[in-house]
């Protein structure tokens, strides 16, 4: 059965002006391939609720799952929960389990749940919620959308929450030789190794640091051995330039 | 005149897996904005022409103008410029003008041009080169899609090429204070300003670091006035805790 496949869709403006660096993206990735999960499609779109319910729904008609990162704070630039709401046909306001989740941490922490935090309490109806256990404030799933925070270290503990309760697939084996050579020269046999082992994708990536240069050959595939054997075959090809 | 508005494509496997942190979008971004260019979508693809090909249409039609990068080296693993050229039904081979610059690269270098380094060669039929004066294989732009290298420092200096040959629009202006409350306490004045400024755009990045916490409030506009008056309302509101 092949693996089960993933979308990310990470929404704000802050990416797309160049302020801020996505890194949500980057752990994700592998996460879901340490689960055997494929990620097979990232977007990225500004703090517009049309953009982002398009792309949900795109993304969630073509993949398994769609995650998404951004937009559910207190702040009035934050509106992933409506706009994903509206883009799926489901109902949102604030629901009693997620106001009660943010009254016990306010009441711990000694302040108030004002109006704009209970904004953080806005889910749609039919959502399971997803714990938050760094502030609080729940991310939630709705159908194959799990709908995350943008904060790096909340993201990360969401993604903790959701991921145990996903099926997972095989996981892929994966090894790397790194060949000192250009990779003109690696090339034709690289193409001869990946016609040789079609079950198998085979990836160079170009390296070049403190003048000693050469390529990383990723070799990845769901059978150890033939991964093995296609790791032994290019370092009997390139001999001492390999390792 | 509203700015012109532009995408980005990342082409590869080993960004999907989590294997390469893409640090390529982040980049332009923030020399899109320099210029005035808007940045609305990002897209990242696995390294299969059906995917590029419809992700790079969509993308075309949709924005001004469309920066792609990864996937033009000499291995099998290299299918982008097939796959542009597939998408928009250009002739693809190699091309004598491409083929010049890389025989004297080579030559200089002492290195033959064998079949795979040829490949590099392999441009559309109408297509214009992106100069690169790193490892001197080319970039190129066919329609309004700019088409660039995945290794980053290829990828910048390629940026470089293209840019200048672009109409940009109005800079935007931007101011950052931060103030140092809970998101929830700042989110009701934000939302104020916001309305009172529709012309800019507000956006609240929290952060938490070492016990101190708060936000940075970044406002943005083509006005610098509007942008400032903006900016000194907040410091007024917040007194002390802004800054």
């Amino acid at each position: 059965m092949p693996n089960p496949t993933a979308a990310m869709l990470v929404i704000g403006d802050e990416i797309l002006s160049g302020r801020t660096q996505d890194t949500n993206t980057h752990y994700l990735a592998g996460q879901l391939t340490e689960r055997g999960i494929d990620l097979c499609e990232v977007r990225v779109v500004s703090d517009d609720a049309g953009a982002i319910g398009d792309a949900a729904r795109a993304l969630s008609a073509a993949y398994d799952h769609v995650f998404t990162s951004g937009g559910i704070g207190p702040t009035h630039d934050d509106i992933t929960a409506d706009a994903i709401g509206a883009a799926f046909g489901a109902h949102v306001d604030v629901r009693a389990d997620a106001r009660a989740i943010l009254q016990a941490h306010y009441d711990r922490v000694g302040t108030e749940l004002n109006e704009a935090r209970l904004r953080m309490a806005r889910i749609p109806d039919a959502a399971t919620l997803i714990d938050n256990p760094v502030s609080a404030a729940p991310g939630f799933t709705v159908g194959n959308v799990h709908v995350m925070a943008g904060v790096p270290s909340v993201f990360k503990a969401m993604v903790a929450s959701v991921l145990p309760g996903l099926t997972g697939g095989d996981p892929l084996v994966s090894s790397t030789l790194r060949i000192f050579r250009g990779e003109g020269d690696i090339a034709g046999p690289l193409a001869e190794l990946a016609t040789a082992y079609e079950d198998l994708s085979v990836g160079s990536y170009p390296f070049s640091k403190d003048g000693v240069y050469g390529a990383q050959i990723v070799i990845r595939g769901a059978d150890a051995a033939r991964v093995a054997a296609a790791i032994a075959s290019l370092t009997e090809t390139f001999g001492a330039d390999a390792a």
